[in-house]
C-alpha cells in the first residue's frame, strides 16, 4: 500500500482525493498497488465529508510520518506552499503540484532540493491543466533541442476571447460572464492580465532551455484592453485573437520571450483551440512542430495531471533529472509585424 | 557507455543513427551517460557511409553481444522483423521500435516476451511519426479511463486530401504528386486504402482498453474513392474531409472501431492538422479531451520517437506494463450520420 497525502481541499484537492476514489479499480490494476490518501491538510473542518476523516490541520503530522512518502501540494502560492514543499522535499519526501507561482518563481532551488535529497519533484499540472505536456516535453523530446514554444496557456482569458467571438460581446460582458460560470476570479487580474500566462511560458521555457526564467523579467501585456472592434476586423481578415505565451531560444543567452494578445491565422493548428481549452506547440530540432491540446483548467483535468505525477513517483528510478539553472541570459520582445486595418495586434506566422 | 544496435538503415535508421551524432551532446547530458551505436544491421553494404564501419550482416553477432542492452528494430514487416524482435527479447534485450504491422499483428505475445524477461518493448514510433502520443497515453493519462480515440494517422493520405484542397485536383493527380516528393509509395496501397491507419487505431485502441484488437477484424475503407467535387460541396458546408481512424468502448465488451473518410466540421480541433501532419484527440473519463499534433513520418520525426524511447530503456525500473490481451469482444462500424448535398460522407462531430 502506498500512502499519500493531499495538501489543501479546494478545487483541485478534492478532485485529487475523488479521483483516486472512482478509478481506483483500474489505477491498482495499472500500477498493481493500493493508493491511500492517507491525509488531508486544510485548515477548514468540512464536516460530514466523505474523507473527513481524512482531514488534519497540523503539517507536522505528515512531515513526521515516516510512511507518507508522496505529497501532492496544491495549496497554491508562494508563501506556505513554498515552506511547506522545501520541508518535505528535505525529509526525503517526493512533492507534486499544480501551483505554477511556485514552481515559476522557486522551480530551479526545490527542484536542486529534490535532486539532493533522491526524491521527485513534479508539476505536470501547473502548466495546461490536464494537458500532458512537461512529461512528454521532459521524456518524449529528450533528444531533441527545443527550440521555440508557443502557446495558449490561459483558460479564463481564451474563454473571454471565444465568447467576444461567438457571441459578439465587449471584453467587460464576457469577463462577468466568466466570473458567473466560475471561470474567472471575483478578482481577476492574475488571467486577464497575463499574469498566469506568464509564469507558464517561463515553466516551460526554463525546462526547455535548461536556463532559469524568472517571470518578473517578461514583458507581458494582458487582454483587458481587446476590442470586440479589433476581434471583428481580425476575423474578417482570416485571424482570430488569443492570449498567447511565446519564447524562443535564438543563441546561447537570449531568447525572446513575451506574454500578449496575436493575431493568428484560422488555419493555425493552435487557433481551434477554444473556450477554456488550451493548446501549447513546441519546436524540436528533430521532430519539428508538436502540439498539445486539452482542458487548461478545472477540478479533474487537473486532478488527473496531479494524480499521474503522483503514479510517475511510484517509480523508484530516479534519473537525473533536466532542471533549470540561473545563467546569464538576455530576455527581450521581439518584433513582431503588426496586423493593421485597424487591428493593431501583432501577427504570429 | 551504453551499446545499442540498429536494424535496418533505411530511413528511420540512418535517422537515429544521425540523430545520436547530431544531438550527442545534450542527449549525454541528459541522461548522463554516452550513447555508442555499436552496430547496424543491413544487407546492403553503404560503402563510404560515415557510419560504414558499424555495419554488419549477421544478426547473431547482436544478440550474442552482452554488452548490447538495447535494440532499434526499424526493419519493418511482420517477418524478420518478428523473429529477430523475439530472439532480442528472450535474450533479455530490450526492444523499440517504430514498426506499426509488427506492433499490430504481435504486440501482445512480444509484450508478454518482454514482461516474461524483465525487459522493455516500446513502440512511440509506430505511430503518429514523432508525435508523443503513446507514452503520455501510458503515463500521462494512467488515472483515466480511456473512452474513445480519433486520429488523424496517416500522413500520406493527409497530404493527398490536403492537396486536393489547397489545388483543387484529382485525387489521382494528388496522388502522383505525394509520390514524386517521395510522401506515397510506388504501391501506395498500404497508405490510401486505410491499411497503415488501421494498424494505429488498433495499437492505440489495444493499449487504451487492454484488449487486443485484430486489425484484419476492422471495417476500413480508403480514400481512394474521394471526389474534388465531394471535398468542394463539404467545404462550402463547412467541413474539411479527413481519413479518419475511430475507436470507442461502448461496454466492456463492445468497441465501435473502424477507418474511413468523415467530414468533420472546420472548427474541430482536428480539423487543421494538415499535409503530412497526424492529429490524435484522445477522450479520458477524468480529463476529458486531449490532443496530440505533430509529422506523423519523416526520417527525423520518426527518430526522435524511436531515440525518446531508447533513452527511456536506460530506465532500470520495469514497470508493470499495461499490455493488452485477448478477451472476448464485440467490433463494430457505428452508426454515423452522413453529410448530404451530394457529399455522402459520415460526420464526425
Amino acid at each position: 500500500m502506498v500512502n499519500i497525502a493531499v495538501l489543501g481541499y479546494g478545487t483541485v484537492g478534492s478532485g485529487v482525493v475523488e479521483l483516486f476514489d472512482i478509478n481506483k479499480e483500474i489505477i491498482e490494476k495499472r500500477v498493481n498497488d493500493e493508493i491511500n490518501v492517507k491525509y488531508i491538510l486544510d485548515i477548514k473542518d468540512f464536516k460530514g465529508d466523505k474523507f473527513e476523516n481524512k482531514i488534519i490541520k497540523d503539517f507536522d503530522v505528515i512531515l513526521n510520518d515516516k510512511d507518507v512518502n508522496i505529497v501532492a501540494e496544491v495549496i497554491g502560492g508562494a508563501t506556505i506552499a513554498y515552506e511547506y514543499t522545501k520541508k518535505l522535499l528535505e525529509a526525503g519526501k517526493s512533492v507534486v503540484t499544480s501551483n505554477k507561482e511556485l514552481v515559476a518563481l522557486k522551480g530551479e532551488e526545490l527542484l536542486k532540493i529534490a535532486n539532493k535529497n533522491n526524491v521527485k519533484y513534479l508539476f505536470e499540472a501547473s502548466v495546461g491543466g490536464g494537458i500532458p505536456v512537461i512529461h512528454p516535453m521532459k521524456e518524449c523530446l529528450k533528444a531533441n533541442n527545443i527550440n521555440e514554444i508557443i502557446g495558449i496557456m490561459n483558460g479564463t482569458t481564451n474563454y473571454i476571447l471565444t465568447k467576444m467571438i461567438e457571441d459578439k460581446v465587449s471584453f467587460k460582458e464576457a469577463l462577468e460572464n466568466a466570473q458567473k460560470l466560475g471561470y474567472a476570479e471575483a478578482n481577476p487580474d492574475a488571467d486577464i492580465k497575463g499574469i498566469d500566462a506568464c509564469r507558464k511560458i517561463c515553466i516551460l521555457s526554463s525546462l526547455a532551455y535548461g536556463i532559469n526564467i524568472d517571470p518578473n523579467k517578461i514583458d507581458v501585456e494582458g487582454i483587458e484592453n481587446i476590442t470586440l472592434d479589433q476581434i471583428e476586423k481580425a476575423s474578417n481578415l482570416g485571424y482570430v485573437i488569443k492570449l498567447i505565451g511565446y519564447s524562443k531560444k535564438t543563441s546561447e543567452e537570449k531568447i525572446s520571450i513575451f506574454v500578449a494578445p496575436c493575431a493568428i491565422k484560422k488555419t493555425h493548428p493552435l487557433a481551434n483551440a477554444n473556450d477554456v481549452y488550451n493548446a501549447i506547440l513546441v519546436n524540436g530540432d528533430m521532430v519539428g512542430n508538436v502540439m498539445f491540446y486539452g482542458k487548461g483548467a478545472g477540478k479533474f483535468p487537473t486532478a488527473s495531471a496531479v494524480c499521474s505525477d503522483i503514479l510517475e513517483c511510484l517509480k523508484k528510478d530516479i534519473e537525473n533529472e533536466i532542471i533549470w539553472e540561473t545563467k546569464p541570459v538576455t530576455l527581450m520582445k521581439p518584433e513582431l509585424k503588426m496586423l493593421n486595418d485597424g487591428v493593431n495586434i501583432p501577427v504570429l506566422e
